[in-house]
């Protein structure tokens, strides 16, 4: 199938429009016009090339909400006109430990993301949401539960699921007091979930004034990072801190504020942190700990919760044409809290 | 009670005989004859202020077994002639919701170190157990099972419930994969008491020829971490890494070694690590997490636990006259693997 996205030409190049082919439809695939597409700090990162080296052309985007126009001979979770959703990995091996775990972000053979990787049957290069179409095998093709904004829901598909693995996994629940440092993408999702999930959330933030912004996501209280005696007030408050700040950073202001069997999970910065002091870690018992995306069950079940409870990303829709600028606006975070491109503004 | 014990009177000054007054008896409290006591780096690291300036003249010693001379009133737990032992600490609040959890360790405000720290009530320097006798609060007392040599056991109570505990913690039993850094004190009761509990050990060696040794410990296999070949066959084969080594060091080349879900704690240094790169955290969802000795429940459930299974440090056993010299020693880790003090050669 010919289909249209913007792609990057070179990893110093703004996104320009391509047309590309889509594979033929596989017995397990599923093809999707895409109607929504989420952007993520990561499109840029692996554009740019700043976690290594990859293809060009290369169509980014792991947050896609789309239609489904047909389905192979074998699939029937999925059928021509169901809402559905793609998200950062579109395969596995499926028989490891982890895939069979539902684990499909840890398979022991590496997943096949959305973009960026290596189609298991080819070997051609995947490209991503930034397009008029997908195809993507069925496994991979979330449903999307009804009530769900469709226009709203895509960066639950990377930031939603970032934040909820974490909360799920560390057993966040009515009472829990949550922390969440940055409030980004990843950051303002965390709040919001951990909400809904009933815990008690607070907002670090270098600067006063994000009260209001907080309040209105969910966040009980803010907590100044630089106010030395808010931070000691703060001291052993915190059952699981979500740390989403995705650059290089010092954790060590934050570790006592862990209470005991704590833990501080790291889903923003890929790469190097300042050095750690340990005594906060020996002598509470506390924790570091990282966390990528979910597993598609898992995902599934963030986007149940979601329609349930009514949580939704707070987006600014823009067109596909407005995608350089965007990214620009996203470098300085100038964006509450994420970009969705409407991808009807592309012409087919 | 006037006793006898080797102190240091100043943070540079050797070890040397000082004669001082142990409490009074109060009701719940026990007077120990000390038999035995271990020598810890603890020990060393706090009469030198490396750890923050302390009193002197401090009697250093946290590793104690002795036989019960006298108690209180309200003593029922020991009587007299019974073999008890002491560890790390002898006092806590008893009454915050970690004291009531058996965290003495972590008790909120504050645990009594056995030196170190300041009695409860006086608000007396604590002096611990490079002495003849000691006074220590009943609860803090443990009893000495049937069957434990008390020549060899001291070393239990700080080397043995520090990796016993996150032991515990982390749920090893038969055919969990533990490996352990470094074969000292720590280590070497680390890899003991893994392979008592069943568990497949493996030992982290800078340099070849720990073979024969790791073996006798109970460790099935040495990796050596300066082989790249070693340690890139080793990813992904651990369910915790027991971290005994007591310097700033790098754990870059040991959280890939992790399996999901897998744990790093440490347990040796007290201080900043070298910067550490998230890519393994994240990417595996690992975890780095410290550990402070155990509560007193814990160190029973050890202590019996290494007489119903046969399990006891390998100890030398020294003078205490020999005692600067074997700082020396220990400094240039010229031991296997702990000494421990026969206090018979003190005068009363």
């Amino acid at each position: 199938m010919q289909t249209t996205g913007f792609a990057a030409y070179a990893p110093d190049a703004p996104l320009a429009p391509w047309s590309f082919e889509r594979r033929d439809l596989r017995a397990d695939d599923v093809a999707l016009e895409i109607l929504f597409s989420g952007v993520c700090h990561s499109d840029l990162h692996t554009c740019r090339g700043d976690w290594g080296p990859t293809y060009n052309p290369i169509v980014p985007g792991h947050e896609i909400v789309g239609r489904v126009i047909a389905t192979g001979s074998a699939v029937t979770a999925h059928k021509e006109g169901d809402l559905v959703a793609v998200g950062c990995f579109v395969d596995s091996c499926g028989h490891c430990d982890n895939c069979e775990k539902d684990l499909e972000q840890y398979c022991r053979n590496g997943f096949t993301g959305t973009y960026g990787g290596r189609d298991r049957v080819t070997g051609d290069p995947t490209q991503g949401g930034y397009a008029k179409h997908i195809v993507v095998k069925d496994h991979f093709v979330l449903r999307m539960p009804e009530g769900l904004d469709p226009s709203k829901a895509a960066p639950l598909l990377c930031a939603g699921i970032t934040t909820w693995s974490p909360l799920r996994q560390w057993n966040v629940s009515a009472g829990t007091r949550v922390g969440v440092i940055g409030l980004g993408g990843l950051g303002h999702m965390a709040v919001k979930l951990a909400a809904a999930l009933g815990a008690e959330v607070s907002v670090f933030s270098r600067t006063v004034g994000k009260e209001a912004d907080a309040a209105a996501l969910g966040a009980g209280k803010v907590v100044i990072s630089t106010d030395a005696a808010q931070m000691k007030a703060a001291a052993g408050g915190f059952d699981l801190i979500i740390d989403t700040v995705p650059v290089k950073h010092d954790l060590n202001p934050y570790l006592p504020l862990l209470d005991v069997d704590g833990t501080l999970v790291i889903v923003g910065q890929v790469g190097p942190m300042e050095e750690a002091v340990t005594v906060p870690l020996i002598m509470g018992r506390r924790r570091i700990a990282g966390s990528l995306v979910g597993g598609i069950a898992e995902t599934q079940e963030m986007l149940d919760f979601c329609a349930e409870k009514g949580v939704l990303p707070e987006v600014e829709m823009i067109a596909m044409a407005e995608i350089n600028e965007a990214w620009d606006r996203m470098e300085r975070s100038d964006v509450r809290y994420r970009f969705v491109i409407d991808m009807a503004t592309l012409e087919g």
